[in-house]
């Protein structure tokens, strides 16, 4: 594969004197390459100042590489003469092949026999080739204009299928990001170079300290997880054609079909690979990972900022992120406190704002980073920066050394001025510190760096624990399961049957009543977490286990509640759904999952009482299960108007008993799509402790 | 709250000849309005060419506003002097109130006090006041500099809480993504005016169509709903100090707490409020929802592109959004290609990079664009557009006017070289139409206006049908559960405890050894999914209920099949686990949610076998479930050791059995945190019919 990015010496066939023939020679002309470059055109000896013959046969000397951009009826003549010449490869970027139809594909099938034949590689067709900016290689018939507008080379190599993407897309990245790539390949129809081919070249190349790849579809998926599990450099990678419209669209553009989109993502990420979401999600995660250090995997991070809402945004976003915040040092906090106004305690985000009037905004930012890089509690700085308001600004060049010194991570997410913005983006990504004009990118190309490329440096705190027990309830605050369900039933909700029952017989009988097998739980004021506290049996089948259980639930009351025998639901899945009374909303309705499905995803939606009946359906929508509610695999649809009127049973309760501070249906069973409330709990505001009821 | 806004007259307090009292003088003497400004500064006679007066009372004739930027301490006696003069309102945007401790807040307690008593309504302190380019008002100590880089209005009124972040925001908004805002509120402390007194006269604003707010707590969160719920205009609101260490960071910086920031922000959201989630991300979203005509709910959708690449990744992120890609009429077909290439059929996306080759990059765009607004099966058009390349350039004000005679919405993608594409999103949106650098924001943008501001055109076909039944699958090849298990748990697979019985005496006898309930099964090859064929019958509790099941089995099996009578499960929850041949990446485990959780969250992993038993506790972390798998609610933690053997067994099954095509354990019962396969399925390749087993 190395002569297609180093060849001695290099034709184009099909270079003429106006777009794009005029294009690609002039692209290989600036290309710093050993020996020479040829044009090929029959109708011509001289071309843009290059000797022109009519065929490659007819080029004095050896010849590693063609770039072909004839029309597509032409190609295989020309790479027959260039098998002759004993050329090694062939980028072909003329368009007319498999992406066509048919006749297109017959054309691809020949130009294929004639490189196996010979074994000279192909590359494309339907293709912009390769630029190569570390090594000042052009072999793209991508405009002058673009070519000199992607300024100084980048740490990245980029692999796209698309290729009219890759050239204004790369002047994008280099003239409003600060960012530019190592080199760029385009490799279009790939009938014989594909992305693996290419991606195993540039896990080898020195030049690349990360890689990214967008592709509509996958030649070789398996070969793909193979190398990218291997690869110690990170690999970032956009798959595009999951949709139906978006795999019809790649299959008449590039000849691709898109293979089952989830298990190739899956199996891709799996294997280390990163997964973006956009073309500029994917160029920015690609130069973060290599540019940035990664940091231990719960890395403590320090943030100065010149606002102190972008500071606490930060805090949001790393939390969100799993990454913590650092508690400065004592000696760190001392060191601020001589240079912070004597009324502010700094802290973490370090808000310099008021220090800056101070002492200036240079001089503020510059003591902030020594101290903080000089913590050993602090494993990266993000630092945030505005542009374009002072003519002194900061070095980005020294505060990376300083950073590297430190050996700590250092990123900049900076607002401003454009013009200032980008100067600042570009001398301190060439020197390696990642640039952001987004915070929330920000924070996640940090976490993704963390999480899959950090070091463990220390044991992590098992800050896991479960969550502290609850302080047990006031009894005469918290009612028990069936006082809360004899008040909801009075509003219109509907409520498990149940029967409170006082020995084993009667429980039995209860159980013919209710049908078998039946449930027994243990009702108590002030306790609310039933099943923790071993109050609730399933699942009894008779008798016997019918009085072991009862027997087992008075001992753990101590003599104190009541026993209930209650139908055992067959529900499909839980809710829950009650009202609080919030401070600065008031009185709020709440719907969300319940049980395991909570756990799983802790959903919930919330609207202020009164409320209208539409607002009840919508707060339904809301919860954001709509797949859910449809019903699942035969399962009757949610009663929707059911789910309504048990909310406005609740609205109606929490406008007319001021008393009741908040009520808990936990869970609201659904079966056979119809909710109701399986278990409840009432808590009377603090000052009802007198019992109104 | 006009007298704000649109002052008569105005005196800046504490007004100097350096910065910041120089630059909130200048500002002022920059702002159009009626009547006189004034300087207020007992040393000075004139300031920056402005009459000076020792106090406020000392200023001839009547003062509608003061803007006040003395130290804290002066700040009590100077309003004091307002409330003499008769000064309706006071932007206080010194420093050092609530945010410095308890004396910075008894001298926002004293401001506040005096304000009360005569009427006059304070905004702030501790902000940076109001800037409203629509009218050219500049009642701030914003750097001149920054204010003179902040171009035309737009059509956002943006409030934030935090002020340093407003000015160097504004200038990165306008400078580097072409975009502006009508008026910019920086509320500070809000130690009267809030931001509900804001928002209600921003919704009363006819120079905002959006309205933008960066809020770090919330002052009356329900009146702030009730605003919204009747806002005609779209609100975007981000909301900051969501997480412990950004509710303390928010504590010391503008003196605010945060709520309970998920029920905030549902009710919010019910009110019809779109939650941002940066501060880009809310500029945009606020920019777009003004400028953009918001498209019916089901809006169907043109893409004009000059890059298939990105034509395909569009119609994933409108798929994903729940919206259309039009289908072009055959009419517009036609017409497109007359210039298309003959070999090319053109479709939506419409990919226009052949054609340019063919007439030129302008005229394909402007005859494709024509086309597309004329056709009436489109709503939107989303124009792809790259700047910097050729110097002639589509005038995105006409098109503009040709997008709003058709009465359709028009959105811009724009990639290319920085100081061209920023031209380009000036003019454009200028003209009201959104540009965006990132295509997924494009397409979210367009989701939530269409969303929510959309009107219903036509009825939403009802597309929502439940997926076509599964085609019957051949008893050859597909086994029965018994026959499954029995091959799993031959590699070490648990499987749950079952005797296949031959009648329902046979049956009870079972169940006395299994224990009561019992499940019985009904186990027919082909048959997949039982529970839909009645097949299966849960929590059998006597000799009666087991009798009446066996029969109804064996009715339903019409003498087919198998009874098997099974332990009846108390899982927490199910999994999914088997194996699959894909073609492109070979043999693949999978481990995903199953039951009720993967209808919630359609959650799978997979992995290429062989894997490493490495790779087999990644996959478990790859389903994204921790939180599940820990254990809930004192359940016990899933058992990953177990689960790993299981995956492993799954994995050696793949490799050593190659006549087995797939391995479907569904579910996976996790009891007590236990794996074990409670239904399976193993269905063979297709060659293997002849019945190897």
């Amino acid at each position: 594969m190395d002569f297609f990015f180093n060849p001695d010496s290099l034709a184009v066939i099909g270079a003429s004197d106006h777009y794009p023939g005029e294009a690609i020679l002039n692209n290989a002309r600036l290309s710093q390459i050993k020996g020479s470059v040829y044009a090929v055109n029959p109708k011509r000896d001289r071309l843009g100042g290059v000797p022109c013959y009519p065929s490659v046969e007819q080029i004095p000397g050896p010849l590693d590489l063609a770039l072909i951009l004839t029309p597509a009826q032409a190609v295989p003549g020309a790479l027959e003469a260039c098998a002759r010449k004993g050329v090694k490869g062939a980028i072909i970027e003329s368009a007319g092949f498999a992406e066509v139809g048919e006749k297109g594909m017959e054309l691809q099938e020949r130009c294929l026999a004639v490189a196996q034949e010979s074994g000279m590689r192909l590359w494309g067709p339907n293709c912009m080739g390769l630029v190569d900016l570390a090594r000042r290689r052009f072999f793209t018939f991508m405009d002058a204009k673009l070519t000199h507008s992607l300024g100084e080379p980048g740490q990245v190599g980029l692999v796209v299928q698309s290729g009219m993407l890759s050239a204004a897309f790369l002047a994008d990245l280099a003239t409003r990001r600060g960012m530019s790539v190592a080199k760029v390949c385009s490799i279009g129809n790939r009938c014989d170079v594909n992305e693996c081919d290419l991606l195993e070249y540039l896990i080898g190349d020195p030049d690349c300290r990360a890689i990214a790849l967008y592709l509509e579809s996958l030649k070789q998926g398996r070969r793909l997880s193979q190398l990218a599990a291997a690869s110690a450099k990170p690999l970032v990678v956009l798959l595009g054609g999951q949709s139906k419209g978006g795999a019809r669209a790649a299959l008449s553009h590039t000849a691709s079909l898109a293979g089952d989109a989830r298990l190739a993502k899956s199996v891709l990420e799996g294997s280390g690979v990163v997964l973006a979401r956009d073309f500029h999600h994917m160029a920015e995660l690609a130069n973060a990972l290599a540019l940035l250090k990664p940091p231990r995997k719960k890395a403590r991070v320090a943030v100065l900022t010149f606002s102190g809402g972008s500071g606490i945004l930060t805090c949001d976003l790393l939390e969100s992120h799993g990454l913590d915040l650092a508690g400065l040092s004592e000696k760190s906090l001392a060191a601020l406190q001589e240079f912070f106004p004597p009324w502010m305690r700094p802290g973490n985000p370090v808000d310099l704002y008021p220090a800056m009037e101070r002492i200036g905004r240079l001089p503020a930012f510059e003591r902030a980073a020594e101290i903080c890089l000089d913590d050993p509690a602090v494993d990266v700085l993000i630092f945030h920066y505005s542009l374009g308001v002072e003519d002194r600004t900061l070095d980005p060049v020294r505060l990376k050394e300083m950073a590297d010194r430190a050996g700590k991570s250092l990123l900049f997410w900076c607002l401003g001025v454009g013009e200032a913005v980008l100067e600042f983006s570009l001398r301190a990504q060439q020197a390696g510190a990642p640039v952001f004009g987004e915070l929330s990118l920000a924070v996640e190309a940090l976490a993704v760096a963390a999480d899959r490329w950090g070091g463990v440096e220390e044991a992590i705190p098992a800050s896991e624990a479960s969550p502290a027990a609850a302080p047990p309830a006031d009894p005469e605050l918290v009612w028990d399961e069936r006082r809360s369900k004899e008040t909801l039933a009075a509003y219109g909700i509907p409520v498990v049957q149940e029967e409170a029952v006082g020995d084993a017989a009667q429980a039995a009988q209860a159980a013919e009543r209710l049908g078998w097998p039946v449930v027994l739980k243990g009702a108590l004021p002030g306790v609310v977490h039933k099943t923790e506290q071993g109050l609730v049996r399933l699942g009894l089948a008779n008798l016997d286990q019918v009085s072991r259980a009862y027997e087992e639930l008075q001992a753990a009351m101590g003599g104190k509640g009541q026993v209930l025998a209650q139908r055992q639901a067959r529900h499909e899945y839980e809710l829950i759904a009650g009202f609080l009374r919030d401070a600065n909303f008031g009185p709020c309705l709440m719907l969300g999952l319940g049980g395991v499905l909570a756990e799983l995803m802790p959903r919930a939606a919330f609207a202020a009482i009164p409320l209208a009946t539409d607002a009840a359906w919508d707060l339904i929508d809301r919860v954001g299960v709509a797949r859910l509610f449809q019903g699942w695999r035969g399962a009757p649809p949610l009663d929707r108007a059911g789910l309504v009127e048990l909310l406005m049973g609740l609205a109606r309760l929490a406008q007319e008993r001021p008393d009741i501070a908040q009520v808990d249906i936990n869970p609201v069973a659904v079966e056979e799509g119809k909710p109701f409330a399986l278990d409840a709990t009432i808590v009377l505001e603090s000052g009802e402790k007198s019992g109104a009821s």
